[in-house]
């Protein structure tokens, strides 16, 4: 597939770029040059126009980019137009927060529902969406059409679950665990390690002071 | 200063090999191997050594690395050997999860106090923290020494708030809102783009379902 070869680099700049368009969009703007963009997004010009020249140039000379076609565009690639059938393991606090994210919803990603072991929170619901036991998980994944995982588990109960999602058929896991999960090659693992962040935070402010 | 020439590549992985050595000493294991450590980290040994020796060369030929020291010393250069203050802004669902970690207490960021402007929340206690109203933020983080600030508002408020947290001496901002911040040269922001990754996701799983 042509778009498999987009580099890494590319890929994990996309979602900024859908972000600022959203913004500008928002915001009334309609068409904006590879310039203005680039002194929004503060990244040079020419790799703007680099970048987004891998999906045939939406822009053009004199004229600039149509901002709702290069956000719509940008989307389509990003799998955005599609449905994505959500699930979120763990009912404690980040599974809760995320579950509450109307912003999920609202751009096709729609969680369909909760687990957890603790029989105090099954039966609840967080907002719309209803806590479900462990035991229900194979079932409700292939009734649902469910493709994406988000796992909120502590790390050490995170690489059992995950062998237990790829069993069941999950295409996706969106990693909230404290640990790098191994899952076979056709499955995606997107991690969100918090306190890796929180390092890496640490270590500029470090350096900062030391200045 | 020497340490702020180690590039932003290498600056990203130290996280990751602290976590991994972490994970190895609470298993037991004294020292290891860069090839050992390689084929766990999944990445290759030679890289493992060039990383590491941006550190003085923590490994010593036929003998591996010393797992605590190594774990102990990129713990230094991440900044953990020191306690840092922090506050959330933002009582909502994010700002109680990222309160109730306590990995984060365990490893020297002190969560001091929530912020929030909704007066049904003001007075609350998540675990032990306290959350307070926006009003008496500035004089809290002068007299609480708060340096970090994790921010958790929705992305039409965030810029305000993050020109008020500056005016208050905040020097770092894990920004945890759906917008990229301006902030003068001398204050860290470290952002998770929760969105951002969800749509890394979601390009992943579509090319795949496209082979």
């Amino acid at each position: 597939m042509e778009e498999r070869q987009i580099s890494k680099a590319v890929i994990k700049r996309l979602p900024r770029y859908y972000r600022y368009l959203g913004e500008i969009l928002d915001s009334g703007m309609e068409r904006i040059s590879s310039g203005e963009l680039s002194s929004r997004m503060k990244v040079t010009a020419s790799q703007i126009r680099q970048d987004l020249n891998h999906f045939g140039g939406f822009g053009q000379q004199g004229y600039g980019y149509n901002v709702k076609y290069l956000h719509e565009e940008i989307g389509k690639i990003l799998g955005l137009d599609k449905k994505h059938n959500m699930i979120v393991i763990g009912g404690g606090n980040m599974g809760q927060a995320l579950s509450k994210y109307a912003a999920f919803e609202r751009n096709g990603f729609n969680i369909k529902g909760i687990f957890d072991i603790n029989p105090e929170l099954i039966g609840k619901k967080i907002g719309k969406i209803t806590i479900y036991p462990t035991s229900s998980l194979q079932e409700f994944i292939m009734n649902e059409n469910i493709e994406i995982a988000a796992l909120t588990l502590p790390k050490a109960a995170a690489p059992e679950m995950a062998d237990l999602l790829v069993a069941c058929g999950i295409k996706a896991i969106w990693n909230f665990a404290h640990t790098d999960l191994v899952v076979p090659k056709d499955v995606v693992v997107e991690n969100v390690h918090l306190f890796d962040s929180l390092m890496r935070l640490s270590y500029n402010l470090s350096s900062y002071e030391k200045e």
